[in-house]
């Protein structure tokens, strides 16, 4: 589909062959109040933000499994049940927020968590860590954590409210205690006892997500842009679980499919998954509102492209690569905007048909293949498709953007030329091999 | 049964006729590590702090379903079933948050949150607040209404779990999303329609919860102590939670059954219904750790006492008083320490009756009954009702002892002499009716 060499145009090299340093230069005040930005040379791997997360939200939970077993022997599964279950994540949470940090001149190895040459006027720096280099590293490495908690709490709600069976690839945690539930030999209805122990299990999750976001300040230093910001983190999430919930007993023909399908991709998703933790990394470093909202300006369009090509591989996917069964979000009866687009172009027999198959975990296979033809042949998978190519586009257009805001030419207040995110080329490359990845991947 | 008049000695007479203030008293540095603590002449009344509380919980609730209806007018429904939902609460844990502030010298009235004379050794008010009285009051109401909110997402998903119809008098969460995905002919199942959205609106009001308690410490200052507790409250009612759930399907012949019903009692209930809105009161007045460590000492037996009188009214109780019927926790299979102590008392083949009936929701009101008799004519309830008499007296003994320490007279360092809590009567009388209300009453 679409490839990267179309879009490195040539006047980025200037910046890219820049020797600038990536730390702070604060030594250099300026009456300017748009003030330079710091050249962002690389940003870290995946992988390596992926092993010093693992690493910090591992011994957390392990602190955290002994004080349940110190309450009662009892407990002791809860903990266990945690480590297992927050080792499968991709990362791409923690990934994000660690490059918002470092995009927005946060300087993981330094001993400073505000690295950007800010503007004396707007004082956003005063908000920075005074922790060492390990602090920094270390805290970060907490506040991603507890985003995959955050994310971990809303899986294993997720799958008891869709009555999942699995989860990356094991049996969903209410599967587990349902087992578990019949290996001891307990009385009672293992799946009820399943279903309230993912419950309690989830609100200990977030209440563990919490906590270890609260730790994370303490080394970062906090400040209140950050802690607003991971409030509505946990707000849009919420809300977006339970407009997703509510879409799927909502008649297909009424008039907001469309509206509520982009409100569940957006705040379910799109903001939640990929904006959000970008600007949360940002703020953790101290960054200014300009540089926010243009972090806000890739991180949206791209949770989109994300989400959308979720609701792709749900339907068309291949399901060896997916790990899911074809058609799975039919029988789910997920209302995703791919529905919608479809709802909007198929003939009231058809919309008859598939209003009445969303949601039948008993279709035959036949059934959901006729539902995937609708959705093929009405046009609705070319229409996201597209949306896709449009958002993945419009993100990667502001990473290319920074890769040209050149240092020496910032002057007029406003124009494009003065981003105020300034990236090299490795960092240019890291950023836009990510969209493509998260747009265009295939499971 | 146990009656108040017995237990007020007259050697507190001297302190209650004191006419010392309650206000702070940091004008008198003394090089005694055990400070004179403030002596405090009164709490303020249930009524006037449920008022406070109801008006924050309010306030902020409204703002936050304005913002739920932004992102989506299909959201507005989730904001106006939390403030209906937390009207109905009887505040005990408000009430206790804020008499636990005041007992450590906190003054609500007054600019400051640190009253106590503390030792200038300790340095335990650098962290009090700087906020104006007005903050003072607001801040502590918003801490005590996040108690609230945290409470009642534990109860929106206890009773999902609990597959309870009714909540405070009118249809439970659950039930009441359920009926009105009937009135708005959804399709799918309503009653499943009921527990999704009940499961995400609990998330949603433990987000709250955290977002109205780190509002409170913006105008109370907060401090590291505070934050902890916070925490604990957190983890631990969870734990007790799935420790709740767990022990409704063990065998009621396991050896752990008592040891269970009490960590159960102990850190669903005693402690985060009592033990710890106290203690979080007192850190937020700045309390030092023998403070906090007397507040302990009244409010874990005080707690116990609380939820051993809720597990003898769920047996025994008045069904026109509690408005619960008769026999209600054995059809719900509560594990609590009644039953454990029945069990403990009963013969073989009553055990395995016993066994066989609890949590059977079809039971017919004779069987229950039987039960019921079983619990009476076994002894079990007359020993709950003996632990219940002495948790009762140890919490009031705790508090003479406050009432006795005489300002004038603390001078061995850890004897009984030296508390570092002292009240007037009018506190003293308030604290043993209070105490009394939780530990005898009738619904």
């Amino acid at each position: 589909m679409t490839s990267d060499s179309s879009v490195t145009p040539g006047d980025t090299s200037g910046s890219a062959s820049s020797s600038a340093p990536s730390t702070s230069d604060k030594s250099v005040p300026t009456a300017d109040p748009v003030a330079v930005p710091v050249l962002i040379e690389s940003l870290d791997s995946p992988e390596a933000i992926a092993a010093e997360v693992s690493d910090q939200l591992e011994a957390f939970l392990a602190e955290k499994a002994a004080e349940f077993e110190a309450i009662s022997p009892d407990a002791a599964a809860v903990g266990e049940a945690l480590i297992e279950f927050t080792r499968g994540g991709k990362r791409i949470r923690p990934v994000l927020l660690w490059w918002g940090f470092q995009l927005a001149g946060g300087d993981v190895r330094a001993g400073t968590t505000s690295g950007t040459s800010v503007s004396p006027t707007t004082g956003t720096s005063a908000s920075s860590a005074t922790g060492t280099s390990a602090d920094v590293a270390v805290g970060l490495a907490q506040a991603a954590g507890s985003l995959e908690l955050l994310h971990a709490a809303a899986l294993i709600h997720d799958d008891v409210i869709d009555n999942s069976d699995t989860r990356r690839g094991r049996p969903a945690l209410h599967r587990q205690f349902e087992a578990r539930h019949q290996a001891s030999g307990f009385h009672g209805d293992g799946a009820s006892f399943g279903v309230s122990a993912s419950i309690v299990i989830g609100d200990i999750c977030l209440a563990l997500s919490e906590e270890l976001f609260e730790r994370s300040q303490e080394a970062l230093g906090g400040n209140r842009m950050a802690r607003e910001l991971r409030g509505t983190v946990r707000r849009d999430v919420m809300v977006g679980q339970y407009l997703d919930v509510l879409a799927e007993v909502i008649p297909l023909d009424d008039d907001r499919i469309a509206d509520r399908a982009w409100e569940v991709l957006s705040y379910k998703s799109a903001k939640y998954s990929v904006e959000q933790p970008l600007l949360l990394g940002a703020a953790l470093a101290g960054a200014d509102s300009r540089q926010l909202e243009e972090i806000s300006g890739f991180g949206l369009p791209l949770g989109q492209a994300f989400q959308l090509r979720d609701d792709v591989l749900g339907i068309a996917g291949d399901p060896e690569a997916t790990g899911k069964p074809a058609g799975d979000d039919i029988r789910e009866g997920k209302r995703t905007v791919l529905i919608a687009e479809t709802a909007a172009r198929i003939s009231a027999e058809q919309l008859e048909i598939l209003a009445s198959r969303l949601g039948d975990s008993n279709l035959t296979d036949a059934e959901v293949a006729e539902c995937v033809d609708m959705i093929t042949d009405s046009g609705g998978l070319a229409a996201v498709e597209s949306f896709i190519a449009d958002k993945h586009a419009h993100a990667t257009t502001i990473v290319d953007t920074w890769a040209r805001a050149d240092s020496g030419a910032v002057s007029a207040e406003g124009s494009a030329a003065s981003a105020r995110v300034h990236i090299g080329s490795a960092a240019q490359d890291r950023l836009k091999g990510f969209a493509k990845a998260l747009s265009y991947r295939s499971s």
